[in-house]
């Protein structure tokens, strides 16, 4: 007779060494409808578990008017939010197609994507550019500087980084992320909020592949961007966890969390041994300090694919949690996160 | 009547004081012979207190020798080497000139230099250019690679770096070295033998500005010397130490060190209340490894200028350190080093 105890350990310790075993490389900079198959025009893209419009949280819902624009499906909001409403436009999880995206997480069929593509299995991850603070698309605004902001992003600086890795491609495989981020950690980075040195790790590699591919002028606004962003290796960061995170999944007996994601209504798990399966509970809203006349009234439940930087930290201990995250698994999520 | 510990209190906070105010930016990189007056032809430097030619160690022979090839005084390391017996070239100690340079730090006048500016008080530092680990003139070596780098350092690469802070200044008073060292202490940087953060900060912040002063292929070549070398910030760290140390100099009773400083023969000190003069001691070998076939014997006594992030970290403790400096003053250096 098999012990379960066992198989379950066994199977665990599989999930690890596959999630630790992988090596992602950032290799493209493409347009998310070349590289994402199902992400086809009336398609958009967004973070955490499955959701339909009627039960969509204010950021998201902004997110999603805001990418209808961009693609000029419609011509101003409530023309969007009209289409999105009669279901004209369908939406998927990014953690069902490969990709991961920081907070509402929309992408778009013509928004480029970073391909990240594991060494070793060949696996591929995506996940979106992201746009600086303030006032951006992933918080579910959808101003005129945002959409002019996200052209730029998903035009000339996109094809700048594009040109740059097709330079890379006659020297090495892509750029190494793990590298970066093994790196990065020893400098203070934990790679979800702290992202100044693998951020400063990424500029120093692309940037004489920058130079060398683009116009000056291109080059130096690229680069003043990626300056101006200490935030921006996040969406890599998160690509290169999918990568790993993915690596991990469907192994039978395995309760390692391979996906934690949030859509602002719900927070969704996958677990290794049982696929594609979501586990659902209420989003909690985080507790904080607000600006002047806001309460806790006004905040919208947690947001985004981030957490899989998370996940791939918890992997990394989940053989010592595994009894634990047994008990969680057909649970409650909710108690899990917190 | 006056107690002398008072006044020695009172001189050590405003020395402390002082070195903490200090705002040290990079501003210019000028030709040596411009940038420090004292620097003619004919004129070479050092690191640590003042020597004579008869006394140099291995390391500060190779250097000297080097420099006098590099500046064409000889054609030859033996016609270079008889001009340094016969004094024709004469020697002088950084520290002395307002400068710093790491190991040997040797600078002579056709070299470029990194002009470090106290935006309080206006003093200046200077420091020589890095040029990477391995076989460089600072250990010593000054074979027809080394003085062929040194060519590129000291002429387009410098000319790269002196185009760049022209577009800087158009914004700025130059590149604000304390916040890029506050921030790299945060990172693990100890900004003498770890700069892997403070490098990269700079390499960001220096970057969009030596594309769009430079032409694009000595713009790249630049950014890619600085990347090899993760000691590249060592150098500013060393002339922007140097600016806030001097700022502590000359007060009276202050038994602050302000200067500790080594030549590959002896170890000098100064202490800001007893203005120019050097206390010495013979220079320590340090202890350590050795390739196959070397041991101790071969070693030369330790060198460089570079305790001067250690002598503004001391500055930092000289309150609470105050009654073993005094002690110290007029005493053994060796022993205050150990």
């Amino acid at each position: 007779m098999r012990d379960i105890k066992e198989e379950v350990e066994r199977a665990n310790s599989l999930a690890v060494e596959r999630m630790v075993e992988a090596e992602p490389f950032l290799i493209e900079v493409k347009e998310a409808r070349y590289a994402i198959t199902q992400l086809k025009d009336g398609v958009l893209t967004h973070a955490g578990p499955p959701i339909t419009w009627g039960r969509v949280s204010g950021p998201l819902k902004g997110a999603l008017i805001g990418a209808v624009l961009l693609e000029g499906w419609a011509s101003e909001p409530r023309e969007a939010e009209r289409l999105l409403a009669k279901g004209e436009v369908e939406l998927k999880p990014n953690n069902e197609l490969g990709a991961v995206g920081p907070m509402a997480g929309v992408i778009s069929p013509s928004m480029r994507v970073f391909v990240v593509k594991d060494a070793k299995s060949g696996r591929v991850a995506y996940s979106n550019i992201n746009e600086g603070l303030g006032r951006t698309l992933r918080y579910g605004v959808y101003s005129d500087d945002v959409i002019e902001r996200l052209r730029y992003l998903n035009g000339e600086f996109a094809d700048a980084l594009a040109n740059a890795l097709s330079v890379i491609h006659r020297e090495k495989f892509g750029i190494n992320l793990k590298n970066i981020m093994a790196q990065a950690l020893h400098m203070g980075d934990e790679l979800h909020n702290r992202l100044f040195a693998a951020t400063s790790l990424f500029f120093r590699e692309i940037t004489p592949y920058i130079i060398e591919a683009n116009d000056k002028t291109v080059a130096s606004k690229a680069l003043r961007f990626i300056d101006s962003n200490n935030h921006f290796f996040l969406n890599l960061a998160m690509a290169a966890c999918k990568c790993m995170a993915d690596a991990a999944r469907n192994i039978e007996y395995s309760t390692v969390v391979v996906c934690i994601a949030r859509n602002g209504t719900d927070v969704g798990l996958q677990v290794s041994g049982t696929g594609d399966a979501w586990f659902t509970a209420p989003a909690p809203t985080p507790r904080g300090l607000y600006f002047p006349g806001f309460s806790a009234s006004d905040a919208s439940p947690d947001i985004g694919d981030s957490t899989i930087t998370e996940t791939v930290g918890l992997g990394g201990c989940a053989m010592a949690a595994s009894p634990a995250i047994v008990r969680f698994v057909g649970g409650s999520a909710s108690s899990a996160i917190e």
